[in-house]
Order: C-alpha cells, then structure tokens, then sequence
C-alpha cells in the first residue's frame, strides 16, 4: 500500500496513466492557469477595458513565466488556494500597468475552475476516444466469436446457451450511451468561470457579460448567464458520469473474472499475472482490477455528491472536497479504459463452437 | 427513530410524500406489472402470435385481478422476485389457452423492470412539474426581494453586499439544468423491458423485435436494440440525477438556515419549528431536512452506483441491491421538493432595503 | 420496487424481520420516550427534586398513555422532533404539578436519544445472539463437512485444494470478533441523554450529574460526563459495526453464490428461488441477497459517518441524516442474520470426499 | 485540481504530511516487505526448518538490498501485486540455499499484508500522539477560556449561553474514545499474515503455527488462529476508526467556522487565509479544510467496507480495492490532526467575558 495508486512509482504499472495524469499534473494547472491570466487581459482589451499593451505584456510573460513552487506551496498552505501566490508572483515579474490590471475583476476560484475545466475539455476528448476504442475491441471480438455459444446464467445459475455476440452486446450497447451523455453534459461542464469576488462580476459593471463572452471564446469554452461558483451540478454529474463509465467496464471485468474460471474456461486470455507461489497459475489480474475501479468510483461519486451543499457565495470546504476526489476519479477512469482496453485485446477465444 | 421515515405513522409528517408514495406501493407495481401482462399477450395477439380471444382474456383479468398478497409475500420470500408467484396466480384464474400464453416469452426481470419503468414515467413527469413550481417560487422571490441587499459571504466570512437576486439566480439556475438533464436521460430510461430468460427473446425468434416494438408503443415506453436486463446504466443515471436535484435543493437550505441565523437575520420565515425546552424558538426545520436529504440522496447515489457490477445475464445481488436504495431515494427526492415549496412558500422577507 | 423493502407487504417475505422492526415501530419509540419520562421524574423525586407523588403521577401515565398519532404526525411536520407535541399531549392529561414537573430539564433530545438507546439495548443483544447462532451454524457444517475437500481459489483462477474446514474458519472467524467489538462499544452507546436544552443541564445546576446517574440507573444505561447530544460517534460506530457484520456476511453469501454454480457444484443447498422463465433453476437467492445487504450497508455507513459534522450544540441538519440511514441498517443487519442463518440451514452438503 | 492532495507539490503545502507520507512510500512498503522476508527465515531457521546460515545471508540482503523499482513496476503491471518480482530481485542476488528458501511457505499477500501493518503499527502510533495532542490544545483553551460565555446554537438558532467550557468538553470527549477505540482494534489489526498459497500454511505442517509465533514476535505483531488473507474486517474497522477520528475534528472544524463569522464573533484566529479578490478577508481555511477531510473520510470509509466481500481464498478486486482508498484515508487523518492542530494553536480568543 502506498500513497495514489495512480502516480506510485510501482503500482503505476498497473494503474498509471500517463496521458491523463499529465493533464492533472501541477504544471498543466499553472499553464492554465497562466493562460486565463493572458486571455483574461487579451479579452479585456478587446472590449477596451485595459490598455492593449498591457494585455500583450501579460501574454509575453504567459509564455515565459516560471512560477516559484515552493512559493506556490507556501501560499496554498496560507490561502487554501494556489491563485493569491500565483497572481503575486506573477505581478512581481510585470511592472505598471500591466501589473496593475493582471486579474482583473477575476478571484481565486475564477482562475481555479477555468484552469479545471480547460484541462477537462482535452480529458473528456481523450475518455470519449478511448471509450470508442473499447467499443471498437468489442465489435471486433463480435466478429470473431460472436457466433459461437456461451452459458447464460442468471443468479449464478446456468440458465440457457446464447450467443457469445449476446453476452458482448451487454458491454457494448452502455458504451454508446456513455458517449451520448458525454455529448449533452460538455455544454454545462465546459463554461467559463469569471464572476469576480462574489461572483456578480461588480467590478465590470454593465461590461461583465460582453468580457465574459469574449474570454470564453478565446479560451474555447461556453459562457453562462452567471459565474458558477457556487453551482457545482455540472462537476458531480461528470463524477457521475465517469463512475458510470467505470461501472460498465466493471461489469465486463466481473463477467470476464467469471468466464476465466477454470471450471468454465469460456474465455482465454494471453499473459495473466503471476503468483509467488504458485507459478502456474495465470491470474485474470485486469478484469479483477476494473471491478476494484468500479467499486472505488462508484463510492467516489457519492461523497464527490456531498459537494453540492455548497454554501454561501463560496464554500471552502465543499469546494476542497472536490479536490480531494474528482482528479483520483478521473485517473480511475482513464486507468479502467487502459486496463479494458489491454484485457480485450489480450483474449484469444471466447465461448464455443455451437 | 424508527422504520423507513417516507412512510411512518409520525415521522411522515415531515418527510411524507403520499403522491410518490402511491406509484411506489405494492398496488401500484401489482397493477403495473398485470398491465404488462395483459399488453404483452394484446401485443403479441396483434403480431398472429397468439389468439386474440386469449389476449383478451388476459385483458380482462387485468381489470379485476385481485392477488393473494400473502400468497405473493411468500413466493418473493421463496423466488427472489415476485414474479414466479404473481404469474401463478394469475394462471389460476385464467384457464386454457389464456392461461398458457400469459407471460409468453417472458421472465421475472421483463415484469418487474417493466413496472419500475412505467412507474418512473409518472414519477419523473412530477419531479419535473415540481422543480418548475420550485423554480417558479425563486422567481417570484427574486421579483419581490430582489433588488434588496444581502452579504456575500466566501469561506464564512463576510465578502461585499450583493443582490438578492444574485444569491437566487445561484439557487434557480440549478434547476433549469435539472429538467434539460431529466430531458435527456428519460429517453434512456423509459424503456421496455422484454428479454426472456436470458435476454435474447429465444422463445420469441424473429417476431422478438416486433412484438416488443408493439408492447413498447402500448405502454407508452422506448424500445431498445436488445433487453437492458444486465446493462442498470439508466437506472443509476436517474439515482444520480434524484442527488444532484436534492444537492441542490440543499444548498437552498442551508444557504436559509445560515441567513436565519440570529446574528445575521437575513431572511425571515413563517412558523419554524418549536422545542420542548425553549418555546421562544423558532426553527429553520425545513431548510435543515433539505441539508439532510441532500446528503442521504448523495450516499446512496454512490451506494446505487455499486450496482453497475451486475454479473452475467442477472445478478440477484446487483438487481436487489437497486431495491434496497432507489425506492428511498425517490422519496427523499418527492419529500425534498415538497420541503422546499413549503420553505421558499414561508419567506416573507430577504435581505435589507440597499 | 416498492417503499423500504424491510417493512412492505411483499418483500418483507425476504427482507423481513418482524422481531427487530417491533423495537422500530412508533410504539416501541413512544413506549421508550414516555418511559424516559416517567423514569426521569421518579429520578428527580428520589433526589428531592420534585414532589414524589407528581412524580407516580407521571409513572402511572405511562401504563395507560395513548398517544394521538395523527396529533404526533402533525407536531413532528412542524417541529421536526416529535417530542413537543408528545410531552404537550401527556400534559395535558396530567395535571397541576404533574404537568409542570413532566419532562423537567429535558430537552426533546433527550427523550429521543434515550429512546433511541434503550430500544438499541434490546436490539444489539438480538443481534449478538443471532450473531452467535451462525457461528454455532458454521460449527455444524465444520464438524459435518470439515474433513472434505474444496478447491481453494485466489484471484478467482483455482489454486489448491483446502480442507472445506478451512473455508468456513474464514467465514467464522470473523463472527467472534464481531461479538468483542460489538462488547466494545456498547458501554460508549448505551449511556442515558439528558443535557437539557443546550446540553448542560442549566435548569438542575449542581444536581443534574446525581439525577441523571439516577436517570441511567433505572433505565438499565451508562451515564457520562457530559450529554452527547452533539457527539454523535458512538451512533455511529455502531453503524460501522452494522456494516461489518454485514460484510462478513456478505462474503459468506458471495462465496456460496459461487461455490453453487453448476460448473463448480462445491455446496448443495435445498430450496433455491425459482424462476418464472426456467422452472429447472433452483437459485441461491438467499446467499445473493447477502452480498446486496452487504454492499448497503457498507455504502450506508458512509452515509451515516457524513452526521459526525454535527454542527453547534444541536443540528437538525445532521441528526435527521441518521434517523434516514440507521433503521434501515438495523433492518438490514437483522434480515441479513436471518438470510444468513436459512442459508446455512439449507446446506446439505459442501466439498467431496477426499 | 491535481494528483493525490497528499502528496501534491503544491496542495500538500495545506495537506501534506510529511511523517506519514514515509510510511506509505515506495521505500518504506519495500523496507518493511524485505524485513518480512528476513524474519521468517530467521524464525524458520528458529525452528529448524531452514539453514542458519541460509537465513542470516538473507537477513544480511535485507540491509543492503536496492531493488530495481522499474521492474518493480513492470511486475506489478503484470502480476497484479509486486511480491513475485521483488522476491525474484531478491533471489537473484542470493545463491545456492538463501535463494532456495528465501518466501518459503509464503505467497505475495503474506508479504504485502504483513508489510502493511508493521507500518500501521508506526502510523497508529502516531495518529494517537497526535490525537492526545488536540486534546491537550483543547485542555489548554478551556484552562484559558472555559469561564467565559458563548451563545449556544441548536438547529442554527440561539438557544442559551453557556460556558465556553461547555463547548470545548464535546470536542474533547469523542477524542478519549477515539483513543479508547485504537486500543481495541489494535490487537484485532496488528497480526502477522502467513498463510502460504492458499491461507492453511499447506508447506508448513504442523510447523505452521510455531513458525507463525516466532514470526509474529520478532515483527513486534500478533498472531491469529489463521491467517486472515480473506477476512478483512480489521482493516476495515480501522478505515470506520480514521472516519470517526476526522469526523470529530470535523465538527470542531464546523463549529469554528460558525463562530468565526463576522457577526457572530466568537472565536479569532491568527493569520487566516487571503483572498486574490479581497485582501480584507483572514478565512478560516484550516477550519473549513477540516470539514472537507471529514465528508472526504466519511465517504471513503464507505467505500472501503466494500471491500468485505472478499470472494473466495483471494479477491484481487477486493484486496485492490483497499489499496485504492485506505493509503488515501490514513493521509486525510493524518492532515486533519495536523490542521487541526494549527488551527487550535492560532486560536486568540474565545467566548466573551460573563
């Protein structure tokens, strides 16, 4: 046992995901974070709020800036977020106006949460590819073995023969609608936050919304009638939604735990894991693992949920909550569709001949 | 304390939904599930499967069945599922050929998720009709009181003043997204249920497709490519959604118990509760149960999840533990939005005159 | 699916537990509080507190008190707690000093969580007994069947053979430490509540510790320091329990599932479920449903441990978070004992001669 | 939003936990599996089952093993568990003899389990100190504070003044208990696992037991009837106590951040945490962070006692599980202790003057 199974020196084996876990990582997050800074001012000039050269003056050091981590560090044990350092760092480099006008009319959690969903908008992309890969593996098994018969079995119980294209239907048919809900919660997952101290943008006043809408454009992102701050639907339902994902291909790694079973051997798969005491065996270890993932995010959801009471205009310890839970669950779920991925393309016959 | 609060002699005063209550009573799922009976033998007598004097036997019989429900209590006991038993009965009154074509091609699972779907129709068609009452309550807050100040407050501590009609909008936009989100996920949700023993209509060979297509369009319900017996992905979308609706209506109530506060006094309302020991009291009830229904539907949101591992063709023990948590978590959702009205119905005063 | 699958019409004929769900009914609740009551003035009468014949005023009420239910519903919709509305109904039967002198220096937490203990007294020792039942069960079957032989399974690929003794002490062993940790907490449990409104008993002054050891004397409970109206652990250590009990359960019942199928034929057990598709089924639905209540409970002590944030001296908010989850899983633990104890009864026989 | 909060470069400047963290790295699991490996050939050579000599030139590996963490990894990836390559690292460096007897009569999870508790028997130690710390702080401000007046709040409404003292002795009671329960669950949690391939010690005879005795007592652990590979309920239990434990300082978390409102007043803080958008503001960020932990914790353990139903000799998706969620929670505890900690060593002054 060790610290996040996800980024271990050792378990990573089983359960990194390196593509994923860059997105998580703190660089990627000051990147970002950096880049709502510089787009922030870019958008402010174009509406004629802040002097264009002190915009493209934040946007020079946006792609030069090198934070002082352990700064970084310091400032998050005192602030409970990483911004107020950040922004001072960054303000001690610029000089006169463009120090000046750096975050402008934006708070923490405006940086914080943009950074977050900036970086959410390339993972999903990846998980909803990942999951057609899958969905491609098991078409592909289909075609091969579709034809040819398994046990059914309900409560356990050999019931009646069907077809092996039957049992891969069931893994297959939740995948596409995974990618069809992926489809409709990215417009409420994908917004922009700016909403200023309390989240009614007052330092803009009646220029609030026209920036906004700029900022979300030049980032990429959508844009709401209000900063989200405290509205905290569009992250549980992703919570949701990846505990959903991973719910599906648990259900394929407990069928497939099943049918290895020696004494039904209705699937055969290449390279299982090993034993220290016993060397012959071979262990169906990644159809094991996508149940512990499924169970884990499964439970994750649920406290992930316990976020939305998020009181007041800001809740520190709702919204820190999330912080403790979403980015495992997203490595979960990146780690599920790798480990799926390797146990489907590892099978060398499914079922029986009929 | 005592048995399951939703629906005990006492504790039903606050959290009693008798309306949801009825389509989750032992009546209401016996009806659904004889109605599934007798449409099935109509829809299977419209596609020549069966005598249309049998189908309309069994039609009949829907009208004025009246089980054993002892007799049912015992076979559920025995079976697992109440089905076997209901079948039975029903067997009992029919004679002949009705008798032998009742539950044609059908399993337990195909009733009793049939049931639960009909069922969910109408109770989503009032989650959603209460959610506008509720969104339409903010609206008329926010038309009173909306221009008077409150404090903003982030991490507890006092902010800057804001709008009453900002701190509503977090409240009300929420909600918006709930009924698009309802939108979206019913059409994965209502849908027939009509696999046969193990799914694949084997008893039912090519006429599968259509009669289900028939038996979908008379319940008013979808139909799918294949029987949904072992993919429970709609099923959890919905206990997911029930806690996102409740986290929201959460934050509602505990935004008011903290405006309540004495010291703050930033809402007053109608008729609190009282205490045995300070009769001067006056109690925030409502918005307190609202924080605790938001927390008992998150949990169980994620408890729900862990039914996702449903293995093989049917898992008794994924399929009963959907049982054990969904029926409470509608109710703790109807009880919630009933709270809520009868909450924001009591406000007679927000924030200050600015 | 239906409202609480412990007490419905139906599925109690599995879930139910009609023994434990009497201490959780709103007489048994009523019977205890008005117990407290009476016990609580003849406490203060043998400290010269109040006048002894009020006091077998109060003592004699609670023989014959029958309480309006529907007046209780009502005071518990607009209080929240029951308690006001029942100590005004029992005054006014009462009268002069005994009406003044009922419910002196309590608050309606007190008589609820007094209640909610004395009936946990009663319940734990069921739990234990049945507890110790099963181990008596899995005894038998060891002595029956312990000599022959099953094959020991890791990572659910065959291994080595065991002894089917061996097994079972996996299945026991656990059992007897539950019986040490449930001894453990009950001295943390079972301690009278009685701080009166704000916990510190501000009405008795320098009496109040000698009434209230009074109090706990009579009533068969522990007395502590301070009331514990806000320290919610031991409420929930005890759900924690719950939900280990269950667990072990759990994989008993998980284990058998699997020891069942018909590839494997380890355990034949007489009078699975059957199924209304395939009358040849004999289904081992009582060892499913063990494995459901196990994954309830454990997902429900999650829920119930979110009350420990019990906020300020009393929260509505977190106190009727455990009203929702902890009777059902006293239901949950005494249905899963039952499930458990009909299973091991039905064994005819585990393992082959070796 | 980042990797694991615990060991993060910059979130774990809130919630690192640098002592703790030790325990949990790859170092230290490595350590504790080598001097696993170490003492049972001793304690074989003990009882004359294993060469001295070949026992003491694998106790003198064991100090000076370095293992290459890459094939590490990569064996984890395959095998599911690091055991097999790391005793093949081992073997590869011994000869003759060492090699042949090095794990003897051990499989992967005797190595991995036993090395998880020499280190929770360290962690625990720790955690205690750490608890009996708080309590000291708490013992301290009643000492400074305990005769002045605070506001008593039930259902977040005024209620009566009491003492400071008063709300100090229900942070401070749980927290006895809490070390009460350690005491309790250690013995169940500290035991040596050596169960061989399948649990029964099938290489050892009737030499199991005394061999597991010696074991145990140079490990410093206890010994059980059986080894416990497939009864998890210890380590659960202590996953409930880490949820116990951070849901009282939760509540302590709670309260301060109620009592550090503006116009409530009742307690002041040292150094709270900044603002990007308002530099006025000193938030209570230890305070809220704690309730954060506690909803984190809560949750998680309910997550953890899914991994009770531990199916067969061996569940890699249970085992797995833990893995996933108990480092995680030992984190979390240990970063409430310490937060907590600050946050009653920044306390200025409580209550007011009576």
């Amino acid at each position: 046992m060790a610290l996040s199974a996800f980024d271990h020196p050792i378990l990573s084996g089983l359960f990194g995901d390196p593509e994923l876990a860059g997105f998580l990582s703190k660089d990627a997050d000051i990147a970002a974070m950096v880049a709502f800074e510089a787009e922030l001012a870019e958008a402010q000039a174009d509406c004629g709020i802040v002097a264009p050269e002190a915009a493209a003056r934040i946007a020079r050091l946006a792609e030069t800036f090198v934070p002082d981590i352990e700064g970084l560090r310091q400032g998050l044990g005192r602030d409970g977020v990483v911004a107020p350092e950040l922004v001072r760092q960054m303000r001690g480099v610029l000089e006169g106006e463009a120090a000046r006008v750096l975050h402008l009319g934006a708070t923490s959690q405006d940086v914080i949460d943009t950074s977050l969903v900036i970086r959410l908008k390339s993972i999903c992309a990846i998980l909803d590819s990942r999951i057609a890969g899958i969905a491609g593996r098991l078409d592909g098994l289909s075609e091969r073995f579709g034809d040819r018969r398994v046990m059914a079995r309900t409560r356990m119980q050999d019931a009646l023969p069907i077809a092996v294209a039957d049992r891969i239907a069931d893994w297959r048919l939740p995948l596409a609608r995974h990618q069809d809900r992926l489809k409709q919660l990215l417009p409420r997952l994908l917004v922009v936050q700016y909403g200023g101290a309390v989240g009614n943008q007052e330092k803009l006043g009646a220029e609030g919304p026209r920036v906004t809408k700029v900022l979300a454009e030049k980032l990429g992102l959508g844009f709401s009638e209000k900063s989200w701050h405290n509205q905290r639907d569009a992250v549980v339902e992703l919570a949701d939604w990846l505990s959903l994902v991973c719910g599906s291909l648990g259900k394929i790694g407990q069928d497939i735990a099943l049918m290895a079973q020696n004494s039904i051997g209705e699937i055969t798969l290449a390279g299982g894991g090993g034993s220290s005491a016993m060397p012959h065996k071979s262990n169906p270890v990644a159809a094991e693992v996508l149940v512990s993932l499924a169970r884990y995010t499964a439970g994750s959801s649920g406290t992930m949920a316990q976020s939305m009471v998020h009181e007041n205009e800001r809740s520190g310890a709702a919204w820190t909550l999330e912080w403790l839970v979403l980015p495992q669950m997203i490595l979960a779920t990146g780690s599920a569709l790798l480990l799926a991925d390797r146990l489907l393309g590892s099978v060398e016959s499914m079922g029986e001949a009929s």
